[in-house]
């Protein structure tokens, strides 16, 4: 019975790692969709959402089945509903590669994004991307000093959002309102991704700590 | 065991309702702050979010030990995850109505929102309390009509918001880049106030119905 729970946990484990695995390459290509204005590469991120929310409810449906199956000591109840709220997040960040994606989208063939702002935009990817990295590696591999980098590549990321604002408040802004709408619009995009994944990063800590980070 | 589980999962029940209250009165007197640049009502609103906070923390922690104690049933399974699902989005609409009052804050003592754009966010508040108040009732009381009726609260929230992008993209528009965020922001924060309240609402349907939204 104990051995069954654990190949279960298992597998739910690995569902969460292709989770975060397919947010990260999500993200990769609505980025390159975004800043080269290639319109293929967003339409495979908008196809390809439903496969991480199919995944999300494959997560779901397991921890259901476990629990009712099973009656979980404390520390495994911990871990299916870390399971779960983990799930929530990445699946949530799909759609957040997939609102990049549809703006690119929207705006082809011009690019979403002017010149002069790709370089922010670059960074911010890179840095969610390595998030993203991160979050599967300890998913896979729970790692407290991982999940401390995480805070860190948020405070990144904060900060290329807060330049992002400088530059779109500067006196020479040339662009206009609406193409101001839609850097906020994309700025929040990324931001909230590397929330999410720094919420993957606390539930994971908790699970080994038992010590919440709030 | 069956009655104790029963008078458990409605002191659950009640503390989504707590919830769901909370997070109206926040969006509320949020909306207070933002349109007539009260700074009281915003404060009130910041450090009034601790409390939903911590009804979220209580939520889960007592779902996590009923899981324990007991062994429930699968259909008493679904109602546990689903008030941890409701849970989750009550929380993120207490977040949401936090970020509107900072944004008054952050302009205190000029208005956030200039007097073109207050009908709009007034409207994009009355519906977005609407809409607390149906998943507020719902919660005490499932009503499968009342869920119906937050899907067409959200897609009068939807219109609103994009006659918002119709007013900053006009050729007549006179304040600047700096307002056009804020407003691009704010009209974010009432719109995914209204899509967590959509969810809450699919959260209750599935657990009266067994059928997923999706």
């Amino acid at each position: 019975m104990r051995d069954e729970f654990r190949a279960d946990l298992q597998i739910v484990s690995q569902l969460l790692v292709d989770m975060a695995e397919g947010v990260r390459g999500a993200l990769r290509q609505a980025t390159t969709a975004l800043l080269t204005a290639d319109r293929a590469a967003a339409e495979t991120v908008v196809a390809g959402d439903a496969e991480i929310d199919s995944l999300y409810r494959d997560v779901e449906e397991r921890v259901c089945d476990l629990l009712a199956r099973q009656a979980p000591v404390a520390s495994d109840l911990r871990a299916m509903i870390t399971a779960l709220h983990v799930a929530a997040d990445l699946e949530r960040m799909g759609d957040l590669a997939d609102h990049v994606a549809k703006t690119a989208l929207r705006r082809h063939p011009s690019p979403a994004v002017p010149a002069e702002l790709r370089p922010v935009f670059r960074d911010m990817a890179t840095i969610a991307d390595r998030m993203a990295e991160e979050i599967a590696s300890l998913l896979a591999k729970p790692d407290a000093t991982l999940a401390a980098q995480l805070d860190s590549d948020d405070d990144a990321m904060d900060d290329l959002h807060r330049s992002l604002f400088g530059v779109l408040l500067g006196d020479d802004w040339p662009y206009g309102v609406e193409t101001a709408i839609d850097a906020t619009l994309l700025g929040r995009f990324y931001e909230r991704f590397a929330d999410h994944a720094v919420n993957v990063g606390e539930h994971v800590i908790y699970l080994i700590t038992g010590e919440s980070a709030a």
